[in-house]
């Protein structure tokens, strides 16, 4: 598969529960993250958005656990991002280890942006990231 | 809408983020905790489990943001858990604010057990709390 | 001994790490989240004080780790606050297990209030807490 | 100053609290991460130091918050362990801004180990690594 974006990391001790894996919160942590990695790369910059009171927020969580990290483990994430309608965008994620590029988690987030006036809409600078 | 338990938590400063409400990943580590409190309660324990060599797993999670938790709320959050196939179970989780009781989050969070052969299974104990 | 102000709190399993205890960084937040419930409780809100223009900032932190926590447990934190100059004051911080008041952590943490001219002063609503 | 080992990392938003600043307790996790990457380049392995039954715990913290970091900063952290007696040693950790070498925190971690028969004790694969 193709993405329009990826981005490595490695597992932090602290990351991981008591049965020695990564906690299924911690997940989303990353999958943020990454995100942020790629809107920044791409020229987006948040701070500059909410100045003209845009604001970005996730309406909607899917992620399917295949197998789970662990302790030493580098894992990289690929991203797409594509229009789901008029006004909502999904950021399609996927985690693998980076050892054997075994897949280790497929997320959906699905998101929205805020205008001044509290209207749902997609901002432009998003609207170029889109692969659909 | 009536649930098999429920469980009051309140909001940490150093679970808001830079925009003031709690951040995304943060409720995931709110429906653990309760799921955990719910099967504790029940008399269901990990440590036994685990004993046993059962380990339950999260294999899914669906999270619909339906509006933000800030500094200072308190919260509650209602939990059914339903049986989905032969060997997985839905933990079905809803957050409310509980100044006003507005709906915060709808989840299901769909797990299995793991039995000391790898093989996937729904250990009695969790059979007996399905309300379905 | 006596504390201006006790707090009771339970571990959440997502907060242990590999070895089944407590993760350091996390008795940090443990510590934040009961010096705001002291200052809550004692009529200081940081949204008024930072209004204000008066922001409350850690600058030393101080940890005895003396036996961890578990999951499971249940825990109460004492908390005092003296003057420790003109412009510093310490919350003086003692975590113990309900169970047996077995003691965990002895922490002094330092901070100081930083007005709307970024000079360090302690706001009066502050010093009627303290205990020296 | 000379340091052993150093490590850059960068902030990830999630580590940032309502203040725009990353947050207190988490400059306690980014101490650990390096101390155990520092330890794995040094080839000790926690896992089999634990397969021998020797356990590395922390047993004080000494941090002095000298400047924040936010959202976006890259960050350096510079490491030295020094034995401090017979039986316990000290992690002096600095960490640095990276574009401009800003001092950010200065922190003393001490540590000690516990054998297999719950005694205080050093590693040799520790005191090999000690600059004192």
């Amino acid at each position: 598969m193709e993405y329009a974006f990826t981005f490595e990391m490695k597992v932090r001790d602290y990351e991981c529960d008591i049965q020695g894996i990564v906690n299924n919160a911690v997940y989303q942590n990353y999958l943020e993250h990454v995100r942020h990695e790629f809107l920044l790369e791409s020229g987006i910059d948040f701070a500059a958005l909410a100045a003209e009171q845009i604001n970005l927020i996730v309406i909607r969580a899917e992620m399917d656990y295949k197998f789970p990290l662990r302790s030493g483990d580098t894992f990289w994430i690929g991203v797409n991002v594509v229009k789901s309608s008029r006004i909502k965008f999904d950021f399609l994620q996927d985690i693998y280890r980076s050892s054997d590029d075994k897949l280790i988690m497929k997320a959906k987030i699905t998101g929205t942006a805020m205008n001044e006036r509290g209207r749902p809409m997609i901002p432009d600078v998003l609207s170029n990231l889109m692969t659909d």
